[in-house]
């Protein structure tokens, strides 16, 4: 990979969502590589989306939405790769506005994508796209080839983006990556709210050593990625020979049970303690099971695997935490 | 069906799209049946909706968006099953301009179906999707298992409004049927301009006596539904008992190929001819191959079974037509 990262100094990268979590710490990255960065983020408001995320860094920072050409057309102009992270990821918001989260993840993604297609359509673009699309898991782990059956608002939209994003690789000839994200934790999350899925709830309840609420046993799996890993992952795709045209899904070996992830983080903030709580009514709406991915087409086309453990990941994360505590709780 | 179709008369029925080809025979097909009828259509310029296709019905009609709430929701709060139809059709449309295909197909789609979730979500709601969204057919017939993966604009936003029928109904319990049709031909159809499809197209030019362009042999099979047939499931889906939650390809068993779906329109209508020409660059990206649907379920489920043959029924459509010249041509 030495040389293919190469590539990535004194290339202008745009990163869509830059100001968020997994977007900033990308921008960070990009800047180390010698990349050259513009960022555009709308930061609205329940997103994850933080100026202070990009505080102090070398970047150009424009505030809009992607579908807002006027303000973006010349960032897209000049951008060789585009890390397409806008979004919203909240299941929850999507629930209760699914028409703004069809604006935000489907819509703007339309005529962000059709904007790129104007500009220059040889431009790889490398989109985040969500777990939350294969719905209830109908096997295990999921792989790149299992059903797609979301069962919320925000899987349906960003299906339709990625979807979006294979019609204009097929008609103008737009070379796309898709990575389908499974739980992300790490440095500059959103801890406040409780919107934007439970290791950030739970990473804020342990550090203000208050109770972690784990409904029924937590005997549900799941694999959870260091945005560390995430961030190689998404530069990896950004380069990889034959990264163009595929899909990824992208998980960890390690699978923990809810409750052995809220034991882990309890452990690392050493505060806090798991409240098991019952199901609340409608359990079947919300419980799609256990969940993890097989990453073996990572593995073999990008030649990624995830490096951090989850006990070693969560310290870090509770250290940065710990040491920006004004900022994030 | 005889018990079932009698809970029709005087029942309300909500049509969107009902000033389209397919809602207006549908509105008709109602009347008869002794059913109180509301329609909502937008009448977007390009779309099939057309007021003369209503004239002299007794029906109520309100022009505008399915999204328009407080026009609606009244006759959404009325209405006992809902034909939601609205919707750009048009393939070459979605293309030109993605995101007006995206809020016609989908963001009012959403928007309707909350404010349909908070009227009353007991009502039945039968939506007419379409073919398109499977693409190019990976076998034949194409039935409800036949993998989805559009490769136009048009198919995506129909896909995700399917798609928010099911979670709607998983959510709210609002009963959704899905009927996806393929190409349907008959009186009141829009003939002008060649966005609509091949079948309006070929029609019109054999009325004016042109010629009819065929791309290279026309070797490409197509089962086309006379537009009564269509009308037909629509009202057997709306009371069916097994009907809900299910999704149905709707086809025919005769296939014929373009070409001679082409021969039997000048047959009808006693003129034009056929004009074989190459096909254009960029076919690949055009030619689906073939297309026809397994309607098994459909028979199973709905009794339904097409009875209109293709040479009888574009002959009474041709008849249609010559006696309603100035309105269509």
């Amino acid at each position: 990979m030495t040389t293919a990262l190469d590539r990535l100094a004194g290339c202008h990268c745009l990163v869509t969502g830059g100001a968020g979590f997994i977007g900033s710490n990308l921008v960070r990255a990009l800047l180390d590589l010698g990349a050259r960065v513009a960022v555009v983020d709308a930061l609205y408001p329940r997103h994850g989306g933080d100026p202070r995320n990009l505080e102090g860094l070398d970047v150009q920072f424009i505030q809009t939405d992607i579908a807002d050409h006027r303000a973006v057309v010349k960032v897209a102009t000049r951008a060789e790769i585009i890390f397409n992270l806008a979004g919203q990821t909240s299941h929850v918001d999507s629930m209760t506005n699914p028409a703004f989260d069809l604006d935000v993840n489907t819509r703007s993604q339309v005529l962000f994508l059709q904007m790129l297609s104007e500009v220059d359509p040889r431009n790889r673009v490398v989109f985040a796209s969500t777990r939350q699309l294969f719905g209830r898991p109908r096997y295990l782990p999921v792989d790149d080839e299992h059903p797609v059956d979301p069962v919320d608002v925000n899987g349906i939209t960003k299906y339709a983006a990625e979807q979006f994003h294979r019609l204009f690789g097929e008609v103008h000839g737009l070379p796309w990556v898709i990575l389908r994200l499974t739980n992300v934790y790490g440095p500059r999350q959103r801890l406040r709210g409780d919107h934007l899925g439970f290791l950030p709830v739970f990473i804020r309840r342990a550090l203000n050593g208050e109770a972690i609420q784990v409904f029924g046993e937590g005997d549900q799996l799941r694999d959870c990625l260091h945005v560390d890993d995430v961030v190689d992952c998404l530069i990896r795709a950004a380069v990889a020979d034959d990264a163009v045209g595929e899909v990824f899904t992208i998980g960890h070996d390690e699978r923990l049970s809810v409750r052995e992830i809220a034991e882990h983080v309890i452990a690392a903030a050493g505060r806090g303690m798991v409240d098991h709580v019952p199901w609340p009514e409608g359990r079947d709406e919300i419980d799609i099971g256990s969940y993890y991915a097989d990453y073996s087409k990572a593995k073999r086309l990008l030649g990624w695997t995830p490096r951090t453990s989850f006990a070693d990941g969560i310290r870090r994360t509770v250290d940065f935490y710990d040491a920006h505590r004004p900022w994030y709780l």
